[in-house]
């Protein structure tokens, strides 16, 4: 048997629509794999489908047993940590803790990349399309930036000293969460939009190269994606002063939402001050919310 | 009486429109003021404008002089290095050389984010739009990312061994010529491109910061702009074939071209190769070429 762990995410980081990610040491899912029977079994305490055409795991393994032409069955065990469909890359997590499991089960010796791609077809099943930034950031650890024809995962390492605060409010959230958000933005974007977004991604980027939290916090910038969802997060301007005041040096959604991220230099910043701020703005909308300060997390990885 | 000189410089790099510049130690603008009588005059032996009102260089001094409340009248001689009309940000070279030489003759301390909004007055007169990455690389150096809600303007220091290679044809251009490339442009931008585009300007920064020559080769690419003017060159696909069989890691248009831009590791590359492939690129089409072998400069400074 091999267990594998995979980290929490936060995709988009403001700019970047589908192509930034960053893994997240806030919480793990983990699972095991097992050869086992002629087929794919899941088993969980968790509430989640265990038919393997309709679970993220057991679509990974199926797409990977199928390619590698692998004859036995398998069983998987999966054990949620990431809370599933508030913007914290929950499906993410388990699409690359199966990959990366399977993987070491029968020594497929796959690159990130291949990883990636393996876990991106579990997350087609939540979100409705193939998106890699949230699978990207699980497989392969710290910031991730996606190219997707063809795919190819670059991966930095964020600064030692940037800390980050997620806040996950206690709202019911549609079934098809990610698909229901993707559809409100607009298919067409003015260009003026297209020339801001790429000029805050690209000094978001500078920033995570050279260490500059600041800049990391100005560029946490969306004009095109952030303007349609933020009906979604009436509490978004509130909790973003609130952070801001108590040291944050950016605030944005954290993915598809209705989870929120601060990013803060934990070198100078209280970050428990953050998520009371942060918890803060949610109850000035009345809404209670769950707080995970947390840094940068290493890839999918095998524990014992 | 100050003499300034500023660099030439290539615009978007592929997928950051308005956005990226780089530096360019091909050739450079020179002008010089001198404090004379109560208006401002303009000399120069290059057949460019010599009223103040229709010359890059008039129009930024004139700005500077009118928003710092300077009574004396200023002569600007001007010495272009830079040829005009070819992408190798003819205009902003001056734009950047008369507000450094102003500044120095009054002292004026300004910041070279302040230097980069002034010497931009002077681009809004030739390209019809105020756009701030060639005038932002002239005046700062190296490479440069510009926000523009406010003006802020990011500087990298370019991989040492980054060495690039400009072909500017024998081609006849348009008068407006910046103008009429950015008519062409689309207004909006299918979703699915803006993603495309921000993952190769990311990708891009991150090859400055780490000094991967490859991946910024791999990440000059752009679907939303060149799709638009490549009719405009149509040498540019044999250019990049061939400029990439002789060692390049990336080619595209320089600015709004009809200049071609080759990016190379100077350190494995002979760049005099890339520089006759591109030379040949634009020989299959009929077209002579000037080819400019040079690396990243310096910004705008005072000399001698």
């Amino acid at each position: 048997m091999i267990t594998a762990q995979a980290p929490s995410s936060t995709a988009n980081l403001g700019p970047g629509f589908d192509v930034f990610g960053m893994a997240l040491d806030a919480c793990f899912d983990t699972v095991s794999v097992a050869e086992e029977g002629s087929s794919i079994t899941i088993s969980s305490d968790d509430d989640i489908p265990l038919e393997y055409t309709k679970n993220t795991a057991g679509i990974v393994v199926d797409m990977m047993r199928t390619d590698f032409d692998i004859k036995p069955g398998v069983h998987i065990k999966i054990r949620k940590g990431v809370p599933a469909g508030y913007g914290m890359g929950s499906s993410a997590a388990s699409a690359a803790a199966a990959a990366t499991a399977y993987s070491n089960l029968y020594n497929l010796n796959l690159s990130l990349t291949e990883l990636t791609r393996y876990a991106g077809y579990g997350e087609q099943a939540s979100a409705g399309s193939i998106h890699y930034d949230n699978v990207a950031a699980s497989v392969c650890g710290g910031f991730v930036m996606v190219h997707t024809k063809p795919l190819r995962v670059i991966n930095l390492r964020p600064p030692e000293n940037l800390t980050m605060c997620v806040a996950v409010p206690d709202v019911s959230t549609p079934e098809k969460k990610t698909q229901v958000s993707r559809g409100v933005i607009p298919e067409m974007v003015p260009l003026c939009d297209v020339t801001t977004n790429i000029s805050f991604a690209s000094s978001l980027v500078a920033g995570m190269c050279t260490g500059d939290i600041s800049l990391i916090g100005d560029s946490l910038q969306d004009v095109i994606v952030e303007p349609a969802r933020r009906h979604m997060i009436p509490a978004l301007d509130d909790i973003r002063n609130l952070a801001v005041s108590a040291g944050a040096a950016g605030v944005t959604i954290s993915g598809a939402g209705p989870s929120v991220i601060a990013f803060a230099d934990g070198s100078i910043v209280d970050i428990d001050s953050v998520g009371e701020a942060m918890r803060e703005g949610f109850g000035n909308h009345d809404i209670n919310c769950k707080i995970f300060p947390c840094k940068s997390a290493k890839g999918a990885g095998t524990v014992q």
